[in-house]
């Protein structure tokens, strides 16, 4: 196949998927020049992270730590260029992950949901097709699942991101370099409708396949690594610092990145690699305080590994963003706003830990008990009695874990920490875009999402054919 | 009075407040060298200014005007230098806005609510004291009361924000060169509990006191402008814009803004100044979506008055920032999202007004009628009648003004206009800031507001002993 083919069928459509479409638009382009080239990328997405979510993790480590958090560390000490990103998708000022993702992924809008699929059925090819097809490794970290929206969104095409049977199959087709994060359940034979076993087919297609830390660690040379860590996503990182069992098999997502790079810079002609933290959007939407600030904070230790491999290489491209904002939560006023908030510093579980602890025994003295011992913050009788009539009984006479009373907790705690939100999904807000390294130079004060597809291609050097 | 003693008792020691404290914080400094040295500075505040309050005021210009909004554009031009900046009080994660601009006006963290008077009672000489008693012309702009916090805190020191006929009084003695919001109660002999006659004693101090647009307008020559617009804050824009007798006598934060600039800049040595569009935050404190959103694009218009004098002008230093969060709004996920938020294109009416319409004889039809009218959305008979409930009635019979059922207005609001809010108070996030002109070039990635006062001073090549 000539190469100009590959850029009308893809990757993919040699192995079966399909022939893509073959109207890219054009955005326009950046006038990059040959010197600078960026030989490897690392894309970082702290997903649904609204401002508030970035400030209150870096006070929480200047205060509970007296550091400041790695993302705000590169502000103060002037080592990155900065803009503002607005992200909207094709059918609305709000986007979704899938849409968020695939607008850098495949360099247009498309509507809520879809993946790399455009609203009239554009296919563009995912741009770690591409950087693959160009010789490079490449790969995608995450703390949900691996078949979720954001790593797919720069891997596959599919009209809809619920489709993660079918993207875990691609998956094995792609045999990509390295794709560590959770969602078992998409390739168990026992959970899939099909009773497929891709766990068996990624073996035989020469994937090393994981499931655990050590698992991961042990493993050495070139082959295509799949590390899976959890049946969905990865527990939050706070549950995980406090569960040595749970500590014992699942790697941080700083640990899943370190080995990433270690595993994708063999490659002697580069790689590109997607990292997110993809649980500080899961606890937005649930508004569970604990969980959003820890998920934020494993996700700054990613970033510093991430900077300490490009500030030691000088040839790697590093991006630090996120897709949308999510709850838009803060620090709000309030006598006690100090006092609330160093509760969070000794904090032991999320909220989602906490509700899915509780049996229809719990009494209401029990739970504020519990709480006090696990969240360190001295709940009322009258807010355990609300909380405990939030329990819906299954037919197995247990709580419905399905349907846990979420939002009546975080809204009973907000008092308690002087963290507030304003909903329980995406924002509009423009957020931040951060790079460093060679490229950043070009990088404008303001950039639409979709722009960055391009500005990735051409930051490392990328052919203009490659250019949508 | 020699020049080193002036920064030990201040100018308004020589006019009968007492002497000020004597001990200055040092907070390090920045390297300025001649070269490039700022005449001007023009320091914009979007008081309160959250995340999404920026960001929807450019979606709202985008898509209703086809324009970015100013600030924006500043972005997706490079035009500006810009930075995050940490909004803590001395005593608080969170601050009010009185901390806040004694950050900036003093240099030293103080205590909420104090105005350049800090936790150990330190005094520190505010900044346009200084840059008056280095020659240049000074003022203030703001579209709530000359006397609050944001524009006092560049000019006086108090132990309280609430000595608004004091800080009155101080105005007088200080005459500075311009000053210009509302505030008529705090001058008013019929509005002051001493009876004190201010209108005629800045008169007789040699100050212009206007109370219109024209009279503003008329006024030429050099003596001291006091001009006070409403006996509080101003109108929100929405409803000045609105409002034929209103508009006729309140100028716009531009308005106010450019007649400043023109009257200042007769100074041959210079000038500076703060404008604050006060009103952004007293809409978000209310949730008033359409209020927040045309304020915050009243003060986007007097950031153009400001950039265009600095741009033809070359010696001027312009800061665009805010002093804390406010509610952290955002316009939120959901099918109508957009269809949502273009209701605001068209709406005409703050929530403020509207409830300020409303009397004991409305029906629930007539209150539907009313909002849809006035705000472009079909309000249910239920979300009516619950509003109506919310009124208390005076003892002269009618609804009690100061009681209005503002938040359960807003919150009914929501649904129609997917724009929703985590609250009704300030947060602690961290928050833009914006330079241009002489002096930017120094600006770090990271800010703690207290940072601003040294670089504003060394910015403008004030001597050594102005620095703290």
């Amino acid at each position: 196949m000539k190469r100009r083919e590959f850029f009308r069928k893809g990757v993919i459509s040699t192995i079966g998927l399909g022939a893509l479409g073959s109207s890219f638009q054009a955005f326009g382009s950046v006038d990059f020049t040959r010197k600078g080239i960026a030989k490897n990328i690392i894309f970082l997405v702290s997903d649904g992270m609204s401002a508030g979510t970035l400030t209150m993790a870096d006070i929480l480590l200047k205060h509970k730590e007296g550091r400041s958090s790695e993302w705000i560390k590169l502000y103060e000490e002037n080592t990155v260029r900065r803009a503002l990103m607005e992200t909207a998708s094709a059918n609305s000022f709000v986007t979704d992950s899938a849409a968020a993702g695939s607008a850098w992924g495949g360099g247009m809008r498309v509507r809520n949901g879809a993946l790399n699929v455009g609203p009239n059925g554009e296919k563009p090819v995912p741009i770690l097709q591409k950087f693959k097809a160009a010789g490079k490794a490449v790969g995608c970290v995450t703390s949900v699942q691996i078949t979720h929206a954001t790593p797919a969104s720069f891997c596959v095409n599919n009209s809809s991101r619920n489709a993660q049977p079918i993207i875990a199959e691609d998956y094995i087709k792609l045999k990509f370099d390295c794709m560590l994060g959770g969602g078992l359940n998409y390739f168990h034979t026992d959970k899939r409708t099909d009773k497929k076993d891709l766990i068996a087919a990624s073996k035989q297609a020469g994937i090393d396949f994981v499931q655990t830390k050590d698992e991961l660690n042990s493993l050495s040379g070139t082959k295509p690594i799949l590390g899976v860590f959890a049946e969905e996503g990865l527990p939050y990182a706070i549950d995980r610092e406090n569960n040595t069992d749970l500590k014992a098999i699942t790697p941080t997502l700083a640990e899943m990145t370190q080995t990433a790079i270690k595993h994708l810079s063999k490659n002697p002609q580069g790689f590109v690699m997607q990292v997110e933290g993809g649980k500080v959007d899961w606890a937005a939407h649930a508004n569970d305080t604990a969980a959003l600030l820890y998920d934020q904070v494993d996700f700054d230790q990613a970033i510093k590994v991430a900077m300490d491999f490009a500030q030691a290489d000088g040839e790697t491209l590093v991006i630090i963003t996120t897709d949308h904002g999510n709850s838009n939560p803060g620090l709000f006023y309030g006598n006690q706003a100090n006092r609330n908030f160093e509760k969070l510093y000794s904090t032991k579980a999320s909220n989602e830990w906490v509700l899915n602890q509780i049996t229809p025994e719990f009494t209401t003295n029990r739970l504020v008990e519990f709480v006090e011992a696990h969240q360190n913050y001295a709940m009322s009788g009258e807010d355990a009695e609300a909380i405990l009539k939030g329990f819906t009984l299954g037919e197995d006479g247990l709580y419905n874990t399905n349907r846990l009373p979420v939002a009546i907790y975080a809204s009973l705690q907000s008092p308690h920490t002087s963290v507030q939100w304003a909903g329980t999904n995406h924002s509009a807000d423009h957020v931040e875009l951060v790079m460093f390294g060679p490229g950043s130079e070009h990088l404008k004060g303001f950039v639409r999402n979709f722009e960055l597809h391009n500005f990735l291609l051409q930051a490392a050097g990328m052919p203009q054919e490659y250019i949508v």
